[in-house]
């Protein structure tokens, strides 16, 4: 067996969990967080290595011809159960793909998705599935344009998985990306954290009490129209998923070779949510959010770009969170309420698998 | 629960098998035939219905401006097992999806690659199959631009899945579809038929003996390209996976509303193939092949297409194997050796389970 590549490694990077050749995948490999990090930069990215997977945005940011810039996205939907309170895996899997390729500042236009299905399965399931699927793009404004299905033996799913992929058209003159942070712009965040997480985890029955509720798992493309009509400020978008709000904002520190620095009393959190993540250890700076985003603004652009946000269904609650500093390189830091200063770092290991 | 929507139905269809709620999945929904034609009609198309889905191609072809076309195009992956002589669930991942854009008459630029990895795989076997996808990806000429990795309990999965995507620009002025075939055009096929299935079935040790053949599984569109630059008559691309040569001519001749009559005698067919095909009970046209493509061209531009095919690599035995005709419309005929005509149906429930 040949020998993995040198890692690929980021300037001013956390260190990510290393992997080698003859480790088993462990479920924090698919969490968003350093382990998934050690997969990617250990393996995926020495052997498929390109100037856009290095840039490590939510979706691919290619020309098709020199005036044309797409926004490619893809991500696979296991979420478990299938249903839960605010969505299923069909509007997850819509709206997550929407969301990537609308975090480079494109339109989302086309989706394909692709159904793995479990021998056994009830139709009426898939077709409840699929209804949903149709009523998420219709909210978003795409066409799901080509598909696939496959069948495995029963055992060798979960019901079903979705994998969707997007296409979108990124707005003229638009350029935006995780490594475009910079020092002096405004954090932005578009409403409460960690619904979704909360909310899956309820419908397993795991919460031990009635949590009153819903996932965010929502568009958030017309959002982002808005946020570019009202304003040239907008640096970095990002949807804080897997891993959460701390993952995402490393990310983006890592990219943009920046600190960035939280005020912890700024950022909402709905006291079910709270409640839920006390009683269980959780930050909810690591639990997944499917219809929120994050934002590095101009400090001069941010009121006009807070003021569009909250115009917008999915904006109501938006807030700014921190700011982007000089230093520290590539960390998050947390002002808490009592004035202190502590480290934000990103998800390590395994919090809460199949969220997604 | 809601009822299923009336049936999409195409002039000149055979039925498909159709589907109800509360019917489960069986393995036959994966196959390409009836079957899984009664899943997507009765259940997929009446939700999602749009005028590209419902064109039925390997691709949906679109516009994100007036003057770029674009082929989009997805497909899973669940092969077993993940690596079979010939090929392996990468190099499936990539050619399958690379083929179903470039039969859209489009040159592929930009794959997205999607892995559900199993809990417990070696991460050894994950980097063989990245390390085939980029040896496929870089045969092709594509990049491989965006990606996503979940990870679900050991149980859930079989190994590995790869979902792809891809998407490629429609040469200027290029029209080829599914619904295009004419009555006098000639069918060509590349080369000898249902080398990948047997192949895999090998691997699987279900062939009771020895048979030296290797999986056809290889990128077509350079052979796409030549043909397309040496001829202007190309009216339909296909490529031949599930479901075999006959599903594929099957939905030619519904889409295009003709019918198509095969010479029996000038289908090549390996002779590995045709003694396995023999022992199992198997038609060769029914059997996958991931390297093969279908092609209906215009009489007098038959020879000149030919001839480019012949001198590229995967085409060097392309034959022309019957011709377009008005009757039976939407219907394939074959001309047996002995001169009496059968009918060939498309695939009616399941052949091989998991063959890409």
């Amino acid at each position: 067996m040949s020998q993995v590549k040198e890692p690929v490694t980021f300037e001013g990077a956390v260190c990510p969990v290393p992997v080698h050749l003859g480790d088993t995948i462990v479920l924090g490999h698919g969490s968003g967080g350093r382990l998934m990090r050690g997969l990617i930069e250990g393996l995926f990215l020495p052997e498929l290595d390109n100037p856009v997977l290095r840039a490590g945005n939510d979706a691919g940011r290619v020309a098709v011809r020199d005036d044309v810039l797409l926004a490619i996205s893809t991500d696979s939907h296991v979420v478990w159960p299938l249903f839960f309170p605010g969505g299923d895996i069909g509007r997850l899997a819509v709206c997550g793909t929407v969301n990537d390729v609308a975090m480079l500042g494109a339109e989302p236009l086309y989706l394909t998705a692709s159904f793995i299905l479990e021998e056994g399965l009830d139709t009426g399931v898939l077709h409840r599935v699929v209804q949903s699927m149709k009523r998420a793009a219709v909210e978003a404004g795409v066409e799901i344009i080509a598909g696939d299905t496959k069948v495995v033996e029963k055992g060798k799913a979960d019901g079903l998985y979705i994998t969707t992929a997007g296409v979108g058209r990124i707005y003229p003159g638009v350029d935006i990306g995780g490594h475009r942070a910079q020092p002096g712009d405004l954090m932005l965040l578009s409403g409460p954290i960690g619904d979704h997480g909360i909310a899956v985890l309820g419908a397993r029955g795991e919460l031990g009490f009635e949590a009153k509720l819903e996932s965010d798992v929502a568009p958030l493309n017309h959002l982002v129209r808005a946020m570019l009509e009202a304003s040239p400020g907008v640096h970095v978008l990002r949807d804080p998923t897997r891993g959460g709000v701390a993952t995402a904002l490393n990310e983006i520190a890592r990219a943009s070779g920046v600190g960035i620095v939280l005020e912890e009393r700024a950022i909402p959190v709905r006291p079910a949510v709270q409640a839920a993540c006390e009683m269980l250890g959780f930050d909810p700076l690591f639990v997944a959010n499917e219809g929120k985003l994050l934002a590095a603004v101009a400090p001069e652009h941010a009121k006009a770009t807070l003021e569009a946000m909250r115009a917008q269904p999915y904006g109501g609650n938006a807030v700014i969170i921190g700011e982007v500093t000089a230093e520290p390189l590539g960390r998050v830091l947390m002002k808490t309420v009592i004035g202190s200063h502590r480290v934000v770092d990103e998800l390590s290991g395994e919090l809460l698998p199949r969220i997604c």
